[in-house]
C-alpha cells in the first residue's frame, strides 16, 4: 500500500506573512504523517515561502525565465520550507529525506512534467519518508518554470502506481455554491459551475485544476482539510472523493 | 562539445577549517568556469563542508546509515557549499543551477551509482550551467551512503557522452615517487606503486581510485591544479592525461 499525500502550502504556512510557518498546523500534520506505518510519499506546497518570489518574477507553470538567480530565489525559499517540514517530521520520529524536483525533473515541451522517481522508490524500500515540494523546474520551452505540488502528486502517484492519493488543503473538500462539501466527483462537468467561482485560484492552479488532474489518475483521490488528515491516513475517505480511472468508468 | 569538470573540495575550501571557503581560489575557479561558452557540467567536492559530518557518522561510499538526520547533516553542509559556489558563479555571469544527487540518484546493490541526467541535459540545452556536488545518496544495500564528486563525474560523463573530463585538484597531476607529474597514464599498473604512496587518500577515495575510474571512461580525462584550469578550459591537456577508452586501446 503506497500513499501519496500533499500538504497544501496554505495549511503549513501563514499565507499573508512571508516565510512564516503555521507552526501548530505543521506540527499536527507532521505527527499524523510520522505515525503512518505504510509507504508514504509526502509533497508539500509553497505557501508564503515560494509564492512571493514566484509572483515577483512572474513565474508559474506556464511562465518561465532564463535567469538562474530568479529561479534560485524561489528554489531557496522552498528548500527553507522543506527543511522546516523535515525537521518537524524528524521530531516526531519519521526518517524523512528531501526530494528537490529541480534536481530530478523536467517540464517537457508538451507541458507535462517528468520526474525521476527511482530515488523515491529506493527511499521507500529502505523505510525512509521522501518529502518533495513545489519548486522551480527546468523547462524545455521556457528555461525554468514553476512545478506545483499538485502536479508532482499526480506525476509521483502515476510513476509509483500508488494506491491512494490525498490532498490536505485549507478547505474541507470541494465546496458547492452553498459552501457545502461535494462528497464525490466523477466528472468535472458536474461541478464546473461551482468550481468556476472558487476563491482558491493562485499561481499554481485552483481547485478546478486540482480536480481535473486527479480525475486523470487511475486511483481514488481525496481532498480534505487538516481536521480530517488522521482519518484519511487511517484509510477513510473524508472530504471530497475524486474518483478517477476505473472508479470513474464504473459509475459512468 | 560537452565538458564535465570537477572542482576538488580541497581546492575551494580550507580543509582544516570546518565550513570555510578558500575564497580566492573559489573566485578564480568561478571566473574561469563562467567564461566557457561551450556546454559545461560542474561537479564539486566536499572539502571542509561535507567531510567532517561524514566522518562523524562514519559515512562513506561503502558505509551507510538508516538515520535520516545523519544523512541530512551531510546533505545540508553540501548544500551550503553548493549555494556558495552558485553565488560566486553568478557573480561572474554564469546562469548556474544546482543539481542535488540525493534527489536524482541511487546507489545500486552492485555499488554503482545511477543518476537521472535528464534535468542536466535540459539545463545545458537551455544555456544553464548545472552544478552538482558530492552528497549523500540513497543506497539499496546501506540506506544512505556517500556519493563522491569523482563518482558523479564518471557517471555524468558516461550518461551525457561527454567529450572531455577534467579534475581540478590540489596537486598539479598524478605525481610519481619523486614528486614529478606523470604526463600520461594508459593503465593503472604502470603507476600503481607511486599511487600507493599517495597522501591524498580520504573518505571518498584517493588518487588511485580517481585514475581507476577515469580509465574506465571512453573519453580522455585530465588531472591538474587550479593554476592550469584556464588552460584545460581552453582545450589544452595540462597535468596528467588519463587516456581511457579508445585512447587507452590505441596505445596498448
Amino acid at each position: 500500500m503506497t500513499t501519496v499525500l500533499k500538504l497544501g502550502g496554505s495549511v503549513i504556512t501563514r499565507k499573508g506573512e512571508r516565510e512564516t510557518l503555521a507552526e501548530d498546523a505543521l506540527d499536527r500534520a507532521a505527527a499524523a504523517v510520522a505515525s503512518v506505518p505504510e509507504d508514504l510519499v509526502l509533497v508539500h506546497g509553497a505557501g508564503s515561502f515560494g509564492h512571493p518570489p514566484a509572483d515577483e518574477y512572474d513565474l508559474s507553470p506556464t511562465a518561465g525565465t532564463d535567469d538562474a538567480a530568479a529561479a534560485l530565489d524561489v528554489h531557496d525559499a522552498m528548500c527553507l520550507l522543506n527543511d522546516a517540514v523535515l525537521a518537524r517530521l524528524q521530531d516526531h520520529g519519521a526518517e524523512a529525506l528531501p526530494v528537490h524536483p529541480l534536481s530530478a525533473g523536467v517540464r517537457r515541451s508538451s507541458d507535462s512534467v517528468t520526474l525521476a522517481t527511482a530515488p523515491i522508490e529506493t527511499m521507500l524500500e529502505r523505510g525512509f519518508l521522501p518529502v518533495a515540494h513545489g519548486d522551480v523546474i527546468v523547462d524545455e520551452a521556457r528555461g525554468v518554470s514553476i512545478v506545483s505540488g499538485d502536479e508532482l502528486v499526480v506525476e509521483i502517484a502515476r510513476s509509483l502506481q500508488a494506491d491512494r492519493v490525498g490532498l490536505c488543503s485549507a478547505v474541507p473538500g470541494v465546496l458547492d455554491q452553498d459552501g457545502a462539501v461535494v462528497p464525490r466527483i466523477d466528472e468535472l462537468d458536474a461541478v464546473a459551475a461551482a468550481l468556476g467561482g472558487s476563491a482558491e485560484t493562485d499561481v499554481t492552479g485552483g481547485m478546478a485544476e486540482k480536480v481535473r488532474s486527479l480525475l486523470g489518475l487511475d486511483v481514488p483521490a481525496s481532498i480534505f482539510d487538516l481536521d480530517a488528515l488522521a482519518a484519511f491516513l487511517a484509510g477513510e475517505s473524508p472530504g471530497t472523493l475524486v474518483a478517477g480511472g476505473p472508479e470513474a468508468n464504473r459509475s459512468a
